[in-house]
């Protein structure tokens, strides 16, 4: 049959048909179309997301709404699938381990096909239910490190990365509310913004502090004029799946050139925040300490990369070889320095989104209303502290061994 | 007639169909086709350059080739002019009045078309015939900060820089020379390099220096990282074009995004280089100091930019509005001091790869041999001295007032 692909959002029905039209998929799935079972799991906010099963195998996919999911009268435009598969394709060969396996894409409908990551939940669901986060903490830190080490001028002929940043600064809409809701908004009085009222005179401050508005400027600087790497770009959480073999990375519809400590920050910022929600002071501290083992374990992994890597690179002449080792050394902890203290000024600024601007985290979603307060007031004081002196912040952040390679 | 707009080679007489066959350049040029005067200019290393003069008006037409001019061994990509035809058209409505007017560009031939800058040289050319740079300094400087500002994200929502980063990422035939030529071969042994023996003593230090090397890995990491604005990409004195009246600036076909301290570093070595070529002591300060002069004139022009454009910026938070002057001057002298750092690094390595790498400058090329060793070799010293601290270079390449604003 003719099949049309002009756009139009999919239902379980039309998605069946689409995927019985395409000859690897069905086989992958196996049986008949009748057979397979298709289960819509969107929970974000922007997308429609179902689960294919069939006797043989299953398949997730995604499809852009010319709006966002949640809010109808949010238009926005299809190409974010577009990005996200672009993201996958970019980063699979470097961590073909830690992302759902790329299947199909279909420009016309937006849709993108992967692997179905069977017996996942999301990082956000396991840590709620108590999971040990220290081996997802690590494996993340090796994921944004190999992400970005070989997607930076170092990993390989800047023309390598020239051509990421042919395609990914196309990515205006998602580029957009990034720059809007994370780096802007909860800085001031905007309609978009909410927050539990325990947290009135943490958010006044917000609005009026000089030194948040001055590492603010800083922060935007960094993140609009640092070509660094190919960034996921919304590294929280819940872009995490997880089951008892290790973490799975989702959900690159972010993704952008920007600076390292973007990604790094927007993780952080999800250990903190689930930190402070955690229900004892044990699992509290559990949790707290996955970020400086997030770090350390990014830190390792980048800085072997580098000088290990046998990519052709523009550092060019010979004088920089491998036997140059104090100078080398030298060099990765000036970068290694500045990509934590981007990490913290970025997960300060996540942290204070999640709790006060339009977007917020469910990590404090069961607790009681008191009780939520509270330990949400806890950690916005904790990331306004860190804001307010980005000096500081890398050791308030990583107490126990900040930057040391 | 069909016009045959596959790629060729144009010469005069296949330049004065294509034009006779557009109508709005035609009628500029007025007259018959056969009364159009043709004249090959094309002194540079890369395309073909005519000059066109008919009864009524004049224009210039540049082709690519698709090897280096003056190396047919050198084979390169067409799509250099059609870099140049973005640029130009980019920059237009910023510095009207300093480029020549757009007039035509073919994507098939590869051949741009613009006013012709009639009665106007070289400023290498005017230099070498002692004019006084001091104003022509002062408005590249005014150039710089216009083109650089308003396509930075400060002067603009950071959409239209996406789009610009889009576009120029694709530059990368022109960025890679520049890579390679400017940024790399001079500081080991190439094929390519060569130098005036009395030289030679210096170009050993530059292969095994520490400290120089140390620059020169910042530099690169600078030039890769730094996603600043559009640039200009070979802003040296032949690039510039001036009369009575004042300077144009020509030639864009570098252009990319990067550090705003690369264009001005390039400006800056020009001068530096004119000025250790000049026959008497008197007209090396007066070169010498046009290069302060330059300085200064960017950093006034960018900083009045920042305050006083009405562009809507990603800055968004009201909270730094104009009344907020001690914080913004704050601002402004980190980002100036850090603009001014670069300038002085790139500035080294541009002399010093006009003295010793592939393309060299013509300031000395009417020396006698000993007195041009002498010259050049107070040149690469200067150079390298700067290169050798970078903290130091800004006081040592300004000593007259540094980056006060
Ligand atoms: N490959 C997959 N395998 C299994 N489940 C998946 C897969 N991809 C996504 N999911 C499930 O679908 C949910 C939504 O996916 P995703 O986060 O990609 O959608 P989104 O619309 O972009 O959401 P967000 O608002 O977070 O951006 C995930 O939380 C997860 O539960
Ligand atoms: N618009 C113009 N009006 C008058 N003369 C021009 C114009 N553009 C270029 N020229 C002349 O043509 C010469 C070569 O132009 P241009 O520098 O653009 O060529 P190129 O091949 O890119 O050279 P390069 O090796 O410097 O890159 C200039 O030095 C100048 O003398
Ligand atoms: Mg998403
Ligand atoms: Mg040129």
């Amino acid at each position: 049959m003719i099949q049309d692909t002009q756009y139009h959002p999919l239902n379980p029905d039309s998605l069946r048909q689409v995927l019985s039209d395409l000859p690897s998929l069905a086989i992958r799935l196996g049986g008949a179309p009748s057979d397979w079972n298709i289960r819509e799991v969107s929970d974000g906010n922007l997308n429609s997301v179902w689960l294919v099963h069939g006797p043989s195998g299953s398949l997730c996919a995604k499809q852009s709404l010319p709006h966002v999911r949640v809010d109808p009268s949010w238009k926005m435009p299809l190409d974010r699938t577009t990005f996200e598969a672009g993201w996958l394709q970019a980063v699979a060969p470097l961590v073909p381990d830690m992302v759902p396996e790329f299947l199909h894409f279909d420009p016309q409908l937006f849709l993108l096909v992967t692997a179905c990551l069977d017996d996942h939940v999301t990082f956000t669901e396991a840590l709620a239910k108590g999971m040990d986060p220290a081996p997802v903490a690590s494996q993340i830190g090796r994921f944004v490190a190999q992400t970005t080490f070989h997607t930076s001028w170092r990993g390989g002929p800047f023309e390598n990365m020239a051509r990421l940043e042919g395609f990914f600064s196309g990515n205006t809409t998602l580029t957009r509310i990034t720059v809007d809701l994370v780096l802007t908004d909860p800085y001031h009085d905007h309609p978009r913004n909410h927050y539990h009222p325990a947290l009135k005179p943490l958010v006044n401050q917000l609005h009026i502090d000089p030194a948040i508005h001055r590492s603010v400027c800083h922060m935007q600087s960094q993140f609009f004029t640092a070509r660094e790497a190919l960034l996921h770009g919304d590294l929280h959480s819940g872009s995490v799946m997880v089951d008892r073999n290790g973490a799975s990375v989702i959900d690159g519809e972010f993704s952008c050139i920007g600076p390292i400590g973007f990604d790094c920050g927007m993780f952080v910022a999800s250990l903190i925040l689930a930190s402070f929600a955690a229900p004892t002071e044990a699992r509290r501290n559990q949790i707290r300490q996955a970020a400086p083992i997030f770090h350390q374990s990014f830190l390792k992994a980048y800085c072997d990369e580098w000088l290990h890597s046998d990519a052709k690179t523009d550092l060019a002449p010979a004088f920089l070889t491998r036997d140059d080792a104090a100078e080398i050394q030298r060099q990765q902890q000036e970068e290694c320095d500045r990509i934590t203290t981007d990490t913290a000024g970025f997960a300060a600024m996540e942290i204070i989104r999640r709790l006060t601007g339009y977007a917020h985290t469910s990590h404090f979603d069961n607790l009681p209303e008191t009780e939520k307060g509270q330990k949400q007031y806890q950690a916005l004081s904790f990331a306004i502290q860190l804001l307010s002196d980005l000096k500081t912040a890398p050791e308030n952040l990583f107490p126990h061994g900040k930057t040391a390679l």
